[in-house]
């Protein structure tokens, strides 16, 4: 999944899930990529960025509305795992919901 | 820098910056901290949170305006670390400028 998500022109909307790690990681990486995957099958889903190094995870999910982000975040097989984040797996996390404004890449030239 | 930025109630700004890195790591550490201790002093500037894992780099700062990320991306000394960046240390990225329009925090009991 390190990749840089395809994202149309905004606006588009994103959800930064930002989290610390308890030291249960029992279950955390079969959830985790089943949450990948089961939001990529979502209405409205555009694309996702992750990266992890041990103490802070980051998760940058994009979307093309906000009902797709509430529609997720209610999601019955998303929920359950939420729950369980916040019994076993995360110390803390933030979420924050966003409007991407504007955006522009960088690709190095082959 | 591990930690969940501590961020006033929405609406506040996000720049999203998701990176893959070439293999030429010359003088890219000390840079890349020299910029977060730099975006630290900036008018407006109100946390930041990265997490890299080798594939995948992402920072997200947050900001209080517009004017204060426009002010911070034409920052001299920036201008110059982001010329580097697109000349060395980076085989892409993408730069997304959101507005945060809800947020919501997790904190485990102690």
């Amino acid at each position: 999944m390190a990749r840089i998500a395809a994202t149309p022109a905004p606006p588009y909307y994103a959800v930064i899930f930002t989290s610390r790690r308890t030291e249960d990681r029992a279950g955390y990486a079969e959830t985790a990529a089943r949450m990948l995957a089961l939001a990529a099958e979502q209405r409205g889903y555009l694309g996702v960025e992750q990266a992890e190094d041990g103490e802070l995870g980051m998760t940058v999910s994009y979307w093309d509305s906000l009902e797709a982000i509430t529609a997720w975040r209610e999601n019955v097989e998303h929920r359950m795992a939420q729950a369980q984040g916040k019994e076993r797996w995360y110390e803390g996390f933030a979420v924050r919901v966003c409007r991407v404004e504007r955006a522009y890449d960088f690709e190095r030239e082959a």
